[in-house]
């Protein structure tokens, strides 16, 4: 039988960094795959990359040239995977594969970070021309290639066909222990463990899923960033030495993926031996899906601090010009210097303040998720969401296991602050963590993160806030009414705040 | 003549409590008026207070109780005000004036808070059946009534027609000293000083800076509220203590109208002598433009933190249940007693903590703009928007005449910090201002605003920030790339972070 008779289980659209390598995911599981790329160089590599690491010799990968030549190899019912950006792309691409033909029943899966209410309208905008289903992929090109987590939703029909597809590329969990079981090699398979991928649920979530994810991962790299900015900057520390905090840091519950690359980047050196995080500059780059997640925050009502500030500190950096003008302009603390003790102190208090606003940042995810899922009607199940980001995606840690556990005790848990365990942890390290924001706070290092959480978490745990006061602005201004505390929920009141008047009047 | 023959020189539309002021102030600055409400209660409520208020006797407001009718008792062409709630509303009255017969020279001004892009819609959507022009009021109920704040934008042709009612009724300032010309009697009109309303751009824009004054004044609000917190829960001062400190307050750089409203909402006190603050429960409302003006600031990228958290505090206010329940399960610092030396000296910190936030808030709303008129083509005169906010809005304040003055010196000033006297104050009071949150955070009392203003300010003054190892972390998991800080900006690199390889390959 030559090649062109064969037909391959999947069609494959966009072999970009993400796409080759689930491509090549893909194909270690057994998978056949026809790949097209408008580029097609970047379909000549792919089979090329491909037949270099498949040891067993065989073609998995088919080149296309055409989005009907590509259909034409499949089996059908057809079933395609998009790794394309985010956009138009995704509506051109979707108006080729009707041109070229494809059928009611055909699946299309959308693995971008396209926006969910795009997700929303799609599905419903190509519903003749065949099932759009989408599922989002975290866990970065190694991710992609030797496991990734996966947050599939759309058609539960789509979701028969491709589960079994979706649970052998996926990340994979010990059971017992929820830590990733390792898989970093060409041709290698994990069949054992849990997957992480789980159905999210209709349309649009799992696209609304994967952008909390990200909101969540952008907090997370600043919570890291500004602890490294506060030893470097702070401390005078050396890179090295940094490292060695990071890396004595990821052996406890600050354990994860992103303390673990941080070490490494912090670790690589140039050829000059200058360490190379020295020469890059300080621009932060952004793809939207972190803004998304907490202009979403605002707008359902779930506060979201720590991830909005996360958001901003990358559009500040991008201010360098303006900045180091200010730098000029501005008044500095004075600099204090520290003995060893104190140093150490102020290192301890550093990992105490990391965790307690790495478990503000998670809260925030999770509970502005819950507000979406009343919001949008959707049925989210949290113990399973935090249990497919164990393993394969960009935030999996240790952690993890703790807020899949907080859920598998309370399902309808309404935010993480209020979990046993991580109501302990917060209450056991919230006054070193005080410690750490009062001192960084004088030494004049900016960590809109860290203390942002700490706002979080004081707000939070306060049973009475000054918005009585803003309500009585706000009546005296604009007559905008108040609630009394000491009378039935919901009743409205108005006072004539300018003048003496002592009735309060029920509006 | 009779009273059905005379032509009136404005119709209204719309007379709940911003709308029955605007129309007390247009009658006594010599306009009639054709009012209309769905209500007819209001109509009629609105006739019987202008003739009680009336000293002249004539009838400066005649009722109407049709569209129809609203239209035949206007001088051609038709000038027509609408003050009702934002969104669906504006587009049902527009509607019903197109079925009463509006014609295509007719001007419609919405003065309500639209969202700006509604208004850009609208303006194209009605172009030819009527003008649609746009003017935010500020200023709340009082304003309303004795002199406004107004932000007019769209066509330059329609401002012709409206500027001298415009210039009549809003309120004035000492062109001398900049502060605000006193009216606060029915009847009684100020034909002197500055105006304050002035052209602010095309179609979009006067709603867009409106949104941004509301962004500021959530942030002004939330910092005077958090500072109040800190009075009250941290240093146990009673309400009437807190009123004289703000009292002080208001004498200096701070001096200001929600300064000042919120001694006397302090002071107002129940029938049984209770400060009536503390019968109000502690959950703000919001109708979105603090919110607005926070997701514009994210998707623009011009940070606005303290915007933000001002925003976010009032979603957190509102989890009143699930803050309860944090209350008793998470820990609080240990109290601490202050000698009198010791909380006089935190008072004056936090005088100067919330000057300098408060700077930070304004900074932020004014970037905020310029990067809104860079991506909307608008060109926005940033010391005239000052200038109109010196008196009538929320806002107003002594502050604003140094902004002002700011934008006067020069006029292309990328951000407020920059500015010299701005730049001198922050520097002046930055070690305070630092002291005053260090404590604060010891204390274990919420203040996300003032404290992210800090941050805001250390960010901005901070000529490196840690986006190097952010940018290293995204090329590392994603191959997103970096810029060097050794080598020409905008070239892109990309590194092979988990391998011992020391070449930095340009992209």
């Amino acid at each position: 039988m030559t090649q062109e008779q064969q037909l391959c289980d999947i069609g494959f659209i966009g072999l970009g960094v993400m796409g080759k390598n689930l491509v090549l995911n893909l194909a270690d599981n057994g998978f056949t795959i026809a790949a097209f790329d408008l580029d097609n160089g970047k379909v000549v590599d792919a089979i090329a990359q491909d037949r270099l690491e498949n040891q067993a010799g065989g073609n998995r990968v088919v080149g296309c040239s055409s989005y009907t030549e590509l259909l034409s190899k499949l089996k059908a019912p057809h079933l395609i995977v998009l790794s394309v950006p985010a956009g138009e792309p995704v509506d051109q691409v979707s108006a080729s594969l009707i041109g070229a033909g494809i059928q009611p029943d055909d699946i299309v899966i959308d693995t971008g970070n396209s926006l969910w209410v795009d997700t929303v309208a799609r599905e419903e905008k190509y519903k003749n021309n065949f099932i759009l289903f989408s599922s989002a992929v975290s866990g970065g090109e190694e991710g992609a290639r030797f496991g990734p987590s996966l947050m599939p939703s759309g058609s539960p029909y789509a979701w028969t066909r491709i589960k079994p597809i979706w649970e052998a590329i996926a990340a994979k969990v010990d059971s017992e222990t929820g830590k990733p079981i390792e898989r970093n090699q060409p041709g290698q398979v994990v069949n054992t463990g849990d997957p992480c991928t789980a159905y999210i649920g209709p349309a649009g979530a799992g696209h609304y899923v994967k952008m909390v994810h990200n909101g969540i991962e952008y907090a997370d790299m600043q919570i890291i960033c500004e602890a490294y900015h506060v030893l470097r900057e702070g401390l005078s520390l050396s890179t090295d030495e940094i490292a060695d905090i990071f890396e004595q840091w990821n052996q406890g519950p600050l354990d994860s993926y992103l303390m673990e690359i941080s070490v490494e980047v912090l670790r690589h050196k140039a050829s000059d031996d200058t360490p190379l995080v020295d020469l890059i500059l300080d621009k932060a780059g952004q793809k939207g899906t972190g803004l998304w997640t907490a202009v979403s925050s605002l707008e359902v009502g779930a506060p979201a601090p720590t991830i909005a500030q996360a958001v901003y500190a990358r559009s500040m950096s991008s201010f360098k010009t303006l900045r180091e003008q200010a730098s000029h302009l501005l008044t500095a603390p004075d600099a204090r210097s520290y003995n060893s003790d104190e140093q150490q102190q102020l290192i301890n208090h550093l990992h105490d303040a990391i965790y307690c606003a790495k478990i503000c940042a998670y809260a925030q995810g999770f509970q502005l998720m819950k507000q979406a899922e009343q919001e949008h009607g959707w049925k989210l199940e949290f113990a399973s969401i935090a249990k497919i980001w164990r393993a394969g995606c960009i935030i999996r840690a240790v952690f993890l296991q703790s807020i899949t556990e907080a859920f598998e005790r309370n399902e309808e848990l309404e935010n993480l602050i209020l979990d046993e365990f991580f109501a302990q942890q917060l209450s056991k390290y919230q006054a070193s963590w005080r410690k750490a924001i009062a001192e960084i706070t004088l030494m004049g290092i900016p960590v809109g993160a860290l203390s942002s959480s700490l706002s979080y978490y004081d707000s939070m745990r306060s049973s009475v806030l000054p918005a009585n006061l803003l309500q009585g602005q706000r009546d005296y201004f604009g007559a905008h009414t108040f609630e009394r505390n000491d009378k039935a929920k919901g009743k409205k009141y108005h006072v004539e705040w300018s003048t003496t008047e002592r009735n309060i009047v029920e509006i």
